[in-house]
């Protein structure tokens, strides 16, 4: 059996916090992860707090295979992700020369200034690699097994783009879905049997409700397609039964 | 001034790290507490597995004033919340007697079968007090500072009502926001000075990106008229004095 690869995120922003802006990145990371065989197993929000970034970092990159963070990379002062980042690899921030040479030959073929503001967007961890930012150039970095990206989804969605060939993946968990029309209280006791029974699956049970309906979608995980069709086929059985029975 | 009061947040499930549900309730907490003046500082998203849990709850209690969390209360195997917020506080998990006989009451009328598995969401800390539940009765709980409430966002909404009326809050963050034509790259540099002028305000800016524009959204936040309509102003004159400038 393959190594089973993790992954943490840290989004980094008071805004998400406020409510003010709505995070989209979570579930586009979480589609991305689960599409080649990484296993996501803990996000945390964070706000721009240069103490709880490194924080979190730490923690995490201790922890998982793999740590993406987004937000906070862009000119003003509240963005403080590279300082935080090298604060917690304990190497100095500095610009980067190739970051900083591209970002100067942009802004002077656009004829625009290359203010102090734009220049903090050179700056990274000493010994950091670039991530390509095909949106808006400003690259992002990777140190050590921290991937650093923007929070914009559009540019963090290219980046992870171009960081995705770069990753160790593991072997995928595959998963099939059984649509339900008992609610969790009826299918909970027969459901939590055959999870016991076949315990290298991950037997999820998802509550669905709208408009005074309930109903469940049953998710069978597993990294080998014999011991996924030996569950799933068993609670499909289990709601077959029940269907069968009288209301 | 009043007391700054705080809140975190933690998102249970396997279904949020996997992508296949998207969070909606991070942004609706965020919403809330922001109306109300309680600062949420952060968020976590773990997995349904108690270890996780357990240390999640307890690093977060210890550090804010609130702790809210979402998912994992139903009736299913893998619904392991009330274990693990019993575990974090050192007490059994039990029944509610009044948890049990409401439940069991509803049913009754029903003529539904009150099942092993519905009768897991009569489980509850030792102590814990309900969160009423007026979509699909059965209750979420609070004990100490942890509000433990459904994943389903029609019903955590519903008992997020609920609680709200039973909360400290703080002095409200006021705000106010300074659309801005031109990318964080322009006004990074005198915005930070702002900032530097202000201590006691929190000056966001958020860049935004759609179909090759850049603009930027600038947010004061201060917990008096005052400081705000004074930062706010200096904010504004200095886009003005941008747009003023030659292109």
């Amino acid at each position: 059996m393959a190594d089973i690869i993790t992954a943490a995120m840290i989004v980094i922003g008071d805004e998400i916090l406020s409510g003010r802006t709505k995070d989209k990145n979570i579930g586009h990371l979480a589609d991305v992860m689960t599409a080649i065989g990484i296993d996501l197993k803990e996000v945390r929000v964070v706000s721009d707090q240069e103490d709880d970034i490194v924080a979190a970092v730490n923690a995490l990159r201790a922890r998982y295979t793999y740590v993406f963070t987004t937000g906070g990379i862009g000119p003003t002062h509240d963005d403080i992700t590279a300082d935080s980042i090298s604060k917690a690899f304990g190497v100095p921030c500095e610009y980067d020369a190739r970051a900083y040479a591209m970002m100067d030959a942009h802004y002077q073929k656009r004829e625009m200034e290359f203010t102090e503001a734009r220049k903090r967007m050179a700056r990274m961890p000493r010994g950091a690699e670039h991530i390509d930012n095909p949106v808006s150039l400003a690259p992002g970095f990777r140190i050590g097994n921290v991937h650093v990206m923007a929070g914009v989804p559009a540019i963090f969605q290219a980046m992870l783009d171009n960081v995705v060939p770069t990753l160790s993946t593991g072997q995928k968990l595959i998963s099939a879905t059984i649509h339900c029309p008992f609610g969790e209280g009826v299918i909970g006791g027969p459901l939590g049997d055959i999870q016991k029974k076949y315990p290298e699956t991950i037997i999820g049970s998802y509550p669905k409700y709208l408009d005074g309906t309930f109903w469940t979608e049953l998710v069978v995980r597993a990294r080998s397609q014999e011991m996924l069709d030996a569950a799933a086929s068993e609670v499909q059985a289990m709601v077959d039964a029940l269907g069968s029975e009288p209301a």
